[in-house]
């Protein structure tokens, strides 16, 4: 964290466009508006960046003057707990299953599918599939089991008959879900936040897929949460409540850390604190959802090293 | 590992005495009867480190030679994950109870108590309320609200009133199991045995109880699994194969890892594999119970270092 620097006044992307602002790490934060997002990438930045240099300057030169108390720590003040969303937030799916689906695919004869249509094929399948839990239909099923129900529904589409394929071959790919990678930023993120946060999982994959997953790419969790653990697929109440209740937290003792607003929504209609971080090719480079806060979270990153860095970690 | 190491007839404890031995750390095994234990600690160790010098030389000189197979490594052949019994195997409740008793027994007039004897109280109520969940009189409780019934409980054999007592003050105290320590060959132990296999709690404490702990003493678990995650308490079948069922792994991919051959026992039952660490002063210094295996268990180890170099790790 950085001396405040006073900007000229500039039209900062959904900033009330005041003229100051503080600097942390590649952003910038509005005093008057507090959520605001500056990156580096453009030439507003630039002038950001000018102003915090002067701002670095001035606050060498005043080494003994009173430290002005920084807001950006009390965004989140008295949150105890970050649970992240994992599928899209933390891990990129849609490559990894592409990537283990190709060969697949081609051993099968469906060499010339797409793999990340495949991947987004098998993907589509996953809310209804929990949809059946959600509603009562279906009693909790966790979701290696779902996932592996709907690898042989979605095979079909692509002129696979499921039958025809050794089992053992279908939980093997089944399996794709456990070696997802991380987003680049995750684990140097994540370290940081573990520095003062407990961290862990509040995700619909049940509890081997996630640990399986996080000790293949160190992600280093403090636990695993999420459905298994509370049997409810969010975005019921009851998979964010029940995760407060098993933690001895109130609601807004905990962030919900999702790349996605429909997630943050319901995690706030619980009561949980929410930061949004930006996950733009989760679909692919043409993605058009969730590119942007729908709403006013308490906290928005561009990845998971920008919310350290916006939580002064 | 080094190479095997050919030892004097000696009568080492426990072993067939045959006169082949592997060295690994500070302990040897026998290579007939294959589960053999002997400690630095004694004249035949020193003998032991002699041979093993010679044979340390010896594989200098014969580099390139044929490496023969390393009996010790099949010991947990195809185990994947180690879960812990936590409390006593991994954290000492009795020093860390009574330490956190002391303070608060002073302020409510019973000074003259011995905290140790509390912390033993305290402990004894400890089965008996698991044993009503167990036998289905009680639905699922997690262990916070057992510690919390019976601390109340036993206030009175220490001449205190509960009522008298601030529920905060009593929240507090009950927190004391949060806070416990490991002993201090355990987070040594754990980062060495985390790179092989799957690292994880199996204790009837509750999640956020371990977490807790976990994260106060940087006890590097890969996940947090127990009694509150397969809503079942150790002894009681369902908490191993259950959790088992969670790990998606068949029984015998899994060693629990205790300080007390009941729990071993019963996980033995179910189709685990067991490891017995010594916790000779879990009870204090007069301890009688679990000086010793009681079966021939898959592994016995003096604590969780041993254990890992027993592994080869």
């Amino acid at each position: 964290m950085v001396a405040p620097a006073t900007l000229p006044l500039m039209p900062l992307p959904g900033c009330c466009q005041r003229p100051t602002h503080w600097n942390f790490g590649n952003s910038a934060l509005c005093l008057f508006c507090t959520a605001v997002i500056a990156r580096k990438s453009d030439r507003i930045a630039e002038q950001i960046g000018k102003a915090v240099k002067q701002g670095k300057r001035g606050r060498r030169r005043r080494k003994n003057s009173v430290r002005i108390k920084e807001p950006i720590g009390m965004l989140l003040d008295g949150v105890r707990a970050l649970l992240f969303d994992v599928f899209g937030t933390v891990v990129d799916w849609r490559s990894g299953v592409a990537r283990e689906a190709e060969p697949f695919l081609k051993r099968h004869g469906a060499g010339s599918a797409i793999p990340t249509a495949f991947a987004d094929a098998w993907r589509r399948r996953y809310s209804p599939a929990m949809e059946e839990v959600r509603s009562g239909r279906r009693p909790f099923t966790r979701l290696d089991v779902l996932h592996r129900e709907n690898l042989e529904a979605v095979l079909p589409e692509f002129g696979i008959d499921p039958a025809s394929v050794p089992a053992s071959e279908l939980d093997e790919l089944n399996l794709a879900w456990h070696r997802l990678e991380p987003w680049p930023d995750v684990v140097t993120g994540l370290a940081r936040l573990k520095a003062r946060y407990i961290i862990a999982p509040l995700s619909n994959g049940n509890i081997v897929l996630m640990l399986n997953m996080a000790k293949r790419s160190r992600i280093p969790w403090d636990a695993i949460l999420g459905a298994e653990v509370v049997q409810a697929y969010k975005p019921a109440p009851e998979a964010y409540l029940r995760t407060a209740d098993v933690l001895a937290m109130k609601p807004d003792e905990i962030c919900l850390v999702a790349a996605h607003n429909g997630d943050l929504a319901a995690a706030r209609a619980c009561g949980l604190r929410t930061a949004f971080v930006q996950r733009p090719t989760e679909h692919g480079v043409a993605q058009t959802t969730d590119l942007h806060p729908d709403q006013a979270w308490d906290l928005v990153a561009s990845d998971f090293i920008d919310l350290a860095e916006r939580l002064q970690l």
